[in-house]
């Protein structure tokens, strides 16, 4: 491989010294003031583009953030502390939005998906991710924009059998108030003196990395192998021989279960999420760029991004399905969509694991 | 393979003459006249027995029934066109009894294993399919075993969600009902003149084989190998390569659809699965005994009951969820238990989809 030669963990290569992470912490900064300057020009106008630019500051906040953890040792110790959290409270309350409306769309589109396709001879299953998009975009600087799901989407569902029809309803009412509410907070959030005080750190950094006494001539790559380290791990600790098993049927295992916390199993792949974005970054920062190798962590990252969506788009039926006085075949249809997402969490842990295996044979 | 010599579709193997079939039939006709015997001795007795000596019965008229079809062009017209009807009616007669009771244990076994497994701690999910099993050849001699299920039954699935017990006892109280009646049903077919009628005709046929005009020296192999063709040609149909990408979400499309036949893309298989059993009666027949590669289409046949079953039992739970004025719990319960039915259909596809490749690999 092209670029085998800058893995952090390959002892011939060279060392990457501190200067790195400092460069990538300045451009990563001043991408984030350059996204927000955006968020505040377009904030008013056209929506797509506050959606691009919302999209761009979780992106750096998410990165800076990540970098401060897995370098923590090379930064100022204190420094580091405040900022962490903060930054993760911003890319947190930007997240909410995109998570409800993308839930959203999911949900619709599966239940388009289990209402059979000849339904939708004059009206095709595209048109509803087409439509749920632009209601993600085009409705979320609308104010007002939730309350009960607009009668014309439900008419539009009219060929779809009542339980189905009326899940969806209900599904979009639930989520798009939700998303509305995310809007409102993000919004509130972005106006608020602790988001300023962060900027101002962000403005800050995005000329001077704080580093820690005598950091600047270490070597990168420890850490960033400890990162790896930390990610391997836990993937050791899944249970990936049955995710490799097709229908193992462990994901919906708790389905029907009293447990208040549903799943506990899907837990250990979130993590992973988080480490293997944590590992990415901390490629991001010892290559400078994203590289070439980028591509199969990717891969494994949209296995588990799908693993959690799925995940979270099944509780939200199951939520959904514990609305009081709904009719029993609305009841009936959430059922079948929530087991339906529970099975693409189980067909996700098998995309990750096939693609993980693939890795470890490429990168060895 | 040591059995390749024998195969019906090898050129270099010699010609299998009439008095093959002749035999085989002969042989099927005892088995049957021995199980017929069995079951009224054992119908007051033991129920297992009587259980036994009933699937000894339908396989034996399955069996007949199979040959006359693919060796017709050798055997009387009218008498096999008279007879494969009554042998149809016969074995369908006898297998609804089961069919419900199996179909019964599947659906609650689901149910356990959908509400966790911590649950049972005190109560392993293995004591459900002995329950049920008991309760398939237990109670289906008591008259009047059916009406609404035991209190007991709900109360020892009192660990479970309420709407996972609830559809539970739907279920059971539903498919107990159908299973007793199947078995009233099956108990007036064996005492009617038509049953006694399609028994002199097979006691008939156990001593002498009606062949057509000149068939005692014709080679059976061609008759056989047009019941191989026409599997291989039904199989050729079936959608195998999506079948074989696991989690491609295909039997579930259909899953709220408002058409009143729920599940079309199921009967290529059914019929697949027919024709496999034909296949493999035709060359038990040639081979005048079940032969080691039988152990493959086997293997492949039970994929296809599997797929059968959850088919079945799928419609099951979709058919109790319509029952007037049930509760959204034990709807969204049926809703989940019908995806997770639909799954295993998936998931059976895959399963004969492997199995068969391997056989087209094994014995090309």
């Amino acid at each position: 491989m092209a670029t085998q030669h800058l893995d952090p963990t390959d002892p011939t290569a060279g060392p990457v010294p501190a200067d790195a992470l400092a460069g990538y912490l300045r451009a990563q900064a001043t991408e984030f003031l350059r996204a927000l300057r955006l968020h505040r020009e377009t904030g008013a106008g056209g929506p797509e583009e506050s959606v691009d630019a919302a999209r761009a500051l979780r992106r750096s906040a998410r990165r800076i953030s990540g970098s401060l953890h897995t370098f923590q040792a090379l930064l100022d110790a204190d420094w580091a502390e405040d900022m962490r959290p903060e930054l993760a409270w911003v890319s947190g309350t930007l997240a909410l939005e995109h998570a409800y409306a993308s839930r959203l769309e999911r949900l619709l589109q599966a239940l388009h998906r289990l209402s059979g396709a000849p339904v939708f001879s004059a009206r095709p299953a595209t048109d509803v991710a087409v439509a749920g998009g632009s209601a993600a975009s085009g409705r979320s600087a609308a104010p007002g924009g939730a309350g009960p799901a607009a009668p014309t989407a439900t008419a539009e569902r009219g060929n779809l059998t009542v339980g189905a029809a009326k899940a969806g309803a209900l599904l979009e009412r639930q989520l798009t108030l939700a998303r509305t509410r995310a809007h409102s907070t993000a919004l509130q959030a972005l106006g608020s003196s602790r988001f300023h005080a962060v900027a101002d750190k962000v403005a800050v950094l995005a000329s001077e990395v704080p580093l820690a006494d005598g950091a600047a001539g270490a070597d990168l790559r420890p850490l960033a192998a400890a990162a790896e380290e930390r990610l391997t791990d836990a993937i050791a600790a899944l249970p990936l021989v049955t995710a490799g098993h097709p229908y193992n049927a462990e994901a919906l295992v708790h389905g029907l279960s009293p447990d208040p916390v549903p799943h506990p199993q899907d837990a250990p792949w979130h993590q992973v999420r988080l480490l293997l974005r944590l590992h990415r970054y901390a490629r991001e920062v010892v290559h400078g760029a994203p590289d070439p190798a980028d591509v199969r962590l990717l891969t494994a990252g949209e296995a588990l991004d799908r693993h959690r969506d799925a995940s979270e788009a099944a509780a939200a039926a199951a939520q959904a399905a514990r609305t009081p006085r709904i009719a029993p075949a609305t009841a009936y249809a959430l059922g079948v969509l929530h087991a339906d997402q529970r099975h693409e969490v189980e067909a996700a842990r098998y995309a990750f694991r096939h693609c993980w295996q693939k890795e470890a044979v490429g990168t060895s």
